[in-house]
């Protein structure tokens, strides 16, 4: 309850939705008994789609491995791309785990489990620094990935569904009210604008 | 769902309470239909016992400043330290501004909200790294400054179960699936002798 107040010049963040600090300010209420401020939720996870074995069935190993590849070639150069191992060798195996992971939870081989037990999604991730806007640059990149490859139209939505539903529960560090936003794969291209915009102006200050 | 698993060897989290991911691994259950997970909760914000003006009526408006000028002098040395502006005014503007707050909260004169408005306190705290260790670090340097100001016993419970509950609202980096621990004042020295030994670790590498 200190820290930022030792910066009033600190930015409300963007997306700050919580209306209770732009209310307009009395003095505090103070009375003769302590006053309780009721119990509230910080963070909800949505329900999550898990992909059917059609998935698989449809766009098959090798596209969907492709499509992990692409996608995290495509991480590298974002503003995330920091959370990657730079060392090539370490990069290419945890491409590899990761689609050992989404052939397999798409309908696949048992390949991830196999090898690396329960997926532990949440945890695995903790320590990495992910907030809100590394979960869109994530999933802008992802969009992107499927033209890319070239991924088939009628397995895409329920891909999106899944992992746009689980990405939330990856998120560790908040920096704003707002409920982290539901992107829709129809007009995730529009809704994602931002996330690809702020990649855009941080590639140019990197040139 | 990938940055993790480019690191097989990252710890599980200290505290970390997820029994899913300790769970005996199968492969994952893929069917011919969507299989959904149900939405949960990630973070719960418990009730926050506000304090009554009894607290300021004991304590005083000069105390209180005491109070919190230790309470900050203490987390210079922590690991939370940083945190903090480095210059010696600042930090100081920034301590008489939270003693502001704590005055008017407890009962004493609005001098907070007429010089800085609605206390939006996660709001406010979003620009720094707040983890659930921070929060415990925070707490242990409150409990030992309780001591060195002579704060007074009949209300120290009063206070401490109102930020007990409030810096919970503050944490916006999580790092493990455990909900944060609730520090009773009775024990809370016990409670908290894992974040006083890490900060004493901590010096004694910077030694």
């Amino acid at each position: 309850m200190t820290a930022s107040d030792f910066d009033s010049a600190s930015p409300a963040p963007a997306g700050e939705s919580n209306t209770d600090c732009h209310a307009a300010s009395g003095p505090m209420e103070v009375g003769d008994e302590v006053r309780w401020k009721p119990a509230s939720t910080g963070l909800e996870f949505p329900a999550v789609p898990f992909p059917s074995r059609r998935v698989f069935e449809v766009a098959g190993a090798s596209l969907l491995r492709a499509l992990v590849r692409r996608h995290h070639q495509r991480l590298l150069n974002t503003p995330i791309g920091h959370l990657f191992p730079k060392d090539p060798a370490r990069f290419a195996a945890g491409v590899e785990k990761t689609a050992d992971f989404i052939v397999e939870a798409t309908g696949g081989p048992a390949l991830f489990t196999a090898n690396h037990g329960h997926t532990c999604m949440r945890s695995r991730h903790f320590p990495f620094t992910i907030d809100e806007l590394a979960r869109e640059i994530w999933l802008a990149q992802l969009l992107s990935a499927f033209d890319d490859v070239g991924f088939p139209d009628e397995v895409r939505e329920e891909y999106w569904n899944w992992v746009e539903s689980l990405s939330i529960r990856v998120i560790n560090r908040r920096t704003m009210r707002a409920a982290p936003r539901r992107i829709p794969l129809a007009g995730a291209a529009t809704e994602l604008a931002d996330a690809l915009a702020l990649q855009r102006r941080v590639a140019a200050v990197a040139v």
